[in-house]
This record gives structure tokens, sequence and C-alpha cells, in this order.
């Protein structure tokens, strides 16, 4: 039994089917319809002669004993945000499961493989995103503060976990399971624009970006908008817009896949009739360098201080969150390369904006590296979502040529 | 009995005595502290053989009969925002009085002199400001929207009204007060920083600026804050920003005292990890002119459209509002300029942003003219709103003097 790599495509579609609906994917953690989602990725291995389990943190594993105890993992999540995509964390999860298929057809490969389906990547109800590969990697750092997280409708975190057989307090028990691991592999669209924009299917991911978060606050005097000469004003807006535009300037001058966004400005009093006294201005940058991202964010803090003296405005700083770059193994990254050239021709090195469990994993010293195929329009967390059939068959592909030259590595060390 | 200044400025602290708190003037119409305010102002002029009624808008007058029964109107409001200034509003009722009492003292007018206390200038509770003074004007139009509004408690307007013995459906019967009205004289503080500016205590107001109030979407496409390359977005925040320090350049170009607002901004989905789909701006444009206003409009929309088009990106403009220039008579101008001259020497003619009462009486045919006194810092709508005591004499003085030329000038005709 060979690889069948549109059967893959097939149960894409079947999974959506069972747990979607007309305004996109509806597999969002810790609810009836990601539980349904679950049964149906054991079915699909149902026979292959894996042990299936799920862990204290509610990830469920699907293990190929091998020859060694050392470990080759590959992970996904199957969870999605609501009115999400058919394709975002599932594909890899199904991709695997093919890949395992036929590991298993074959007799004991040299190494155990395992499949890991980590439970709520997305954070869509609660607002934590990477649960339980956090959890796994031991970076898990929040539980008293999640304790009293409750979703939109009152429902404390920890009941909803207590209702899908997760106890909060045991989670981090599941980091036992990276025990053994030799290596991290995760195939995922790209969920954006770069591979379309060079016309190739497939890409080799060096690592997760470097982000840096704050909201910068600008404030002025209100006054009335209709006796107030120009030249008296002391406009907040006014600074945040400068500010607007020269962090998109600062990210274009810095390139190298740099990107610089303000995502939302909040004015105050925010009325027709007044200028406005404060703008808080929400800032996301984010590059693979750390020395690259630390001037980025120097340039705009300068910057945001001579707008304010300019605006004879007051301005201040407050970091929402931050993180550094995390960059995949090298030597991951060579064989990932080998495998997608063999398989779709060329290939093409690129970072990963959003953040995935794999960066996860990495941090917690395991060898990984990440695929990303092609996402049409780099449309994302939307039922537009989309990837061609022809390229998600190549990633199958990819996938399982990796695994093989990663289980032919790891054996001869 | 001559003319005291400084009996204004003392019955004025009174009043804040009386009506206001450590936040504040809280005067507020239809409230029991501004039945209050009204009772005390009453208590004024008892005894000086004034006539004293309400009208069916809820206005206050006090008729001091002339020989003619041609008619000079001085008002002002005594109502207030919450947590408002001491003078907004009252101090031309309380210089009023005073100037009243001195010409009762003096016999009989060769006009009839009035003072109108007008109803609910603000608009502070329901969101309906000059109610009083448009309904005496005949302007009022939107009497059956009135009845729908509903202030913060979920009382209704006609309700409230009705607590203070104001009828909605007969307010417009308010607009017999007008009949035989020769002129109407307003003095107020200035609410801006042009007099302090100027280092000069009165000013004589040209008119009220023309309004054009709009709120203006940029609609571009959310898209991943860590994925997006920044030549791949349709930034509607990044067009919005441009747009907020343009409408600015334009005022400054007009000059003559143009002022453009951008007064705030709504972005969506308005998230550190998104680009801006849509942003909302809300723009105030004012001027005394109005084709130079309407150049200012046309200005800002054809700036609106190279930046959409920059940013690939949609624009759509919608009115909120708008109202013409409304020009003071130009012989009381000149009368209020030779009265001002006497008494601070040098006189300023200026605009007024803010509307007024005033604004709606010249609207409905009467010759009008307004006094400005400065206000320090141009502060308004504040419990900081202040002006010095030797200001305020000197506002009582030409408030005075431009009454008397005002009865001469008419008393001929």
């Amino acid at each position: 039994m060979g690889l069948d790599p549109s059967r893959t495509v097939a149960e894409l579609r079947a999974l959506q089917q069972l747990t979607g609906d007309e305004a996109g994917a509806q597999r969002v953690a810790w609810t009836d319809t990601w539980a349904r989602a679950r049964r149906w990725l054991g079915g699909l291995l149902e026979g292959s002669g894996l042990e299936e389990e799920t862990d204290e943190a509610g990830n469920q594993w699907f293990t190929l004993r091998g020859h060694s105890d050392r470990v080759l993992l590959i992970g996904g999540h199957i969870d999605s945000v609501p009115n999400g995509g058919w394709l975002d964390g599932c594909l890899n999860l199904v991709a695997g499961a093919e890949v395992l298929r036929r590991l298993a057809s074959e007799g004991e490969p040299p190494l155990t493989v395992r499949l890991v389906n980590w439970a709520d990547e997305e954070g869509a109800r609660f607002g934590r995103s990477l649960f339980g590969s956090s959890a796994a990697a031991g970076s898990m750092a929040d539980v008293e503060e999640l304790r009293e997280r409750r979703d939109g409708d009152g429902i404390a975190l920890p009941d909803a976990l207590a209702g899908h057989g997760v106890d909060l307090d045991r989670a981090l028990e599941a980091r036992r399971q990276l025990a053994g691991a030799a290596a991290y592999l995760e195939l995922h669209i790209e969920q954006g624009p770069v591979l379309e924009g060079l016309d190739l299917p497939l890409g080799v991911v060096l690592g997760t970006f470097g982000v840096e978060r704050h909201e910068i606050t600008f404030r002025g005097q209100a006054a009335h908008a209709g006796s107030t000469p120009m030249d008296r004003r002391r406009d907040a807006l006014g600074a945040a817009a400068k500010l607007a535009l020269e962090v998109r300037e600062i990210a274009t001058r810095t390139g190298q896949g740099a990107v610089c966004t303000m995502g939302g400005v909040v004015t105050r009093p925010g009325i027709v009739t007044s200028v406005v006294e404060t703008a808080e201005c929400l800032l996301d940058q984010r590059h693979l360098d750390a020395g690259r991202l630390a001037s980025m964010l120097a340039e705009a803090r300068a910057a945001s201080e001579r707008f304010a003296a300019e605006e004879d405005v007051e301005v201040e700083w407050d970091r929402i969150w931050r993180i550094e770059p995390i960059l995949f193994d090298r030597d991951l990254v060579a064989l990932a390369e080998e495998a997608v050239g063999e398989v779709a021709g060329t290939s093409h090195r690129l970072p990963s904006g959003p953040l995935h469990d794999a960066a996860e994993i990495s941090r917690a010293g395991v060898p990984t590296v990440m695929l990303f195929v092609q996402s049409l329009r780099g449309l994302s967390h939307t039922k537009l979502e989309d990837t061609r059939e022809e390229h998600l068959e190549l990633a199958v592909r990819a996938l399982d040529r990796l695994t093989s030259k990663a289980l032919e590595r790891f054996a001869r060390r």
C-alpha cells in the first residue's frame, strides 16, 4: 500500500463536510464539533496498528512503534477559528495520517514515529493560543491566569477543559511526551501570499518571526473643533497618523520580510466637535532577525518621540507582548529543501509571520522544521482560505519524502 | 442707580455656588438644578418693574416696557454642560440683568427691552442643542424626531420637558416672541484662544461659521499582520492617516480662520494582529465664507480619493450635518465695534466657530450681533473655563454701551 495523496484531499473535504458549514470550518477547540473531528481523525488510522492516547493537556497522539525508542514527531492541530478555513492545521494531520499509513504498511520503521494533534492551537474561545504544544514544551507559565479565563458565554476555561477530560492543573504533565524526540516536522498552509507571488507550490520555513507588540498612547488636549485655531492645537491624532505612516516606511526600509502593522487606533473623546485628546495605537513589528527587530522598535520609538514633539503632545509606550525569533534546525531545513526540490523542482526559504506549534517545540530543544504550501490570495482564518488540489498533493508527497529522509538521517546517528 | 459691573461678577460667583460643585457647573437643562438657576435669575430682577413670563418652549423672558412696541432683545442661556464652566451662557444673562436694572432705574426706554434666557442651548441631556431659540426662530423642524429621544437614563424628552411645564407639541408657539424684534444682542465668552493670543479683552463677532460634517469610510482588506508583505496590503488606516494629516494642511492653506478637524477614527477589526480593513473617520470643516467652505470640502474629497487609490482601498462619504455660514448684521457689527472701542480702546472682528442662539435668531431675520470676551487658554466646557474679572467687568460695560447705542439708533428709525 503506497502513498495516495489524492486520498488526503478527499479526506480533507470529508472533514469539512462533517465539521464545517456554509460559513466555514467550525472546529473551535473544546467544543462538540472539535471532539467530533478528533474522533474522525482516530477513525482514519484505525486498523493501521497504531496506538492512540490523549495526554494531560488534551493532545491526541498516534504512535507507530519503531526499531528505536527515539521518536520522529509530525504535528498539527485540528482546531480552527470560528468560520475558519478548511486546511489550516488539519492539512498536516490528514497528510501525516497518510504518511503513517504508508510507513505502517512497510513494517517496523527505524525510529518510532508519532503523529500529534495539538489541543487548541488557535485559542479562539479563550484567547490563549498554542495551549497543548506549550504544555508539552513545558513553557506554559500562565496556568494561574488561565484558571480565570472565561469564554463569551461566561464559561470558565477549566470547566470547558474538564468537559473534554482535561484537568488544567495536570496539563504540564504532558511534558513527558517529548522524551526521546529526535525531530519535529510540521506542514502548514502558508497563510500569506509569498509563495503564490513566486508561483511556487512549496517552501521551507526558516523559523518564526520575533514579534514586538506595543500600545502607544499619544496625549494632547481636547479642544473645540470650531474655536481652536489650527496652530493652537495639541492634536494626538496628528502624531498617531504620522506614526501609522512611518512604521510602514520602517518595515520597507528594513526589508528582508520585515513587517510593521498599526492594527488599530482608539481616539478619545472621539467626537466630531473636538480635537483628539488621546490616541491609543496598537503596533505589531516582526522580523526573523533579533537585531533588526530591535532596530525597527528603536526607530519606531524615536519617530514617535519626534512626532510627539512636533505636535506638542506626550507619548507613552506599553509593551503588550514579545517573543524572540525562533530559528528552525539548519540540518532539517537543508533536508526539507532536498525533499521539496525532489517533489516540486524548486524550493524557497521563507520565514513564518504567524506563530505555530512548531515554535513551541523548537523552543523546547527539539530539532524542528516546517513546510509551507501555497495559499491562494494569501487568505487565512476565513472560509475563503484555499489551496489548489495539485499543490495539496505535492505537499503530501513532500512531507512523506521529508519523513523518509529524516528517518534515514536519524537512524544513522 | 448706575451700572455696577462688579456686582455682575459677584452674582456670577453666587450662581456657581448655588448650582455648581467641585467638578464644575451642573445647570443641565430640564433638571432641578437648572430650574433653581432660573428662579435665581428671576430673583435678580425682582422689584425692577419688569414682567416675567415663560413661553411654550421653556424660554424665560423679562420685559421692560418702552415707549415703542419695537423690541431690543438681549439673550443668553443659563443651562450648562455637565461639569461645565461658570461663565458659558450665564455671563450674558447676568450682565443683561445689570443692563436692564440700569435702564429701568432711568425711566421708560425708547424701545421695549427684553432679556431672554433660552431653554437648553447646550443639548447636553438629549443631544439637541439650541432648543428654545430654534423654537422661537421657527426653525425647529425635528419635533417628530425629538419625541423619540431619550436621555442616558431612558427618560423620554417630552416627559422631561413636561416636568418643567413645557409641552413639546406647543413649543413652536414660542415664535410669537420675536414679533416686533428690532435687534438681538448677545455677549458670550469666546470659548477659544484668539482674543487671548491678541491680548485683547473684547471682540465683535462677524457671524457663525458654516459647518460641513462628514463620516468618511475607507475599506481595504483585513490581512494577517505577520504573513502579509508590506507591498501586498490594502491598509485602510494608511489612507485615513494621510487624510487626517491632509485636512490640517487644507485648513492652513485656506487661512482666514478656517478649521478642519478629524475628531475620531474607528478602526476595524482594530486588533494588533491584523491590517486595518475599515477606518471610519469623522471630519468637521468650518469657515465663515460659504465658497471657501465648499472648496475645503472639495479638496478633502479629492484628497481622500487620491489616498484611496494609492492604498488600493475604497472610500465613501456620508454627510452627518451641515449649516451655512450665518453673517451678523453689518450695521450692528459697526455699532458693536464703536462700543468695544470706547470701553476697551481696541476691538477685533472675529468669526465664531461654535454655534450660538444668536445664529438661530439671525436666521429668523432679526438683525443680530454678538460680543466675545476673552477666555483664558481658550478652555470651554470644563470647570477650567475662566475669564479675568477685569475683562468680565469690561464686557458688562461694552454690552451696556452697545445697548444704549442700539436703543438710540432704532429709536431714530
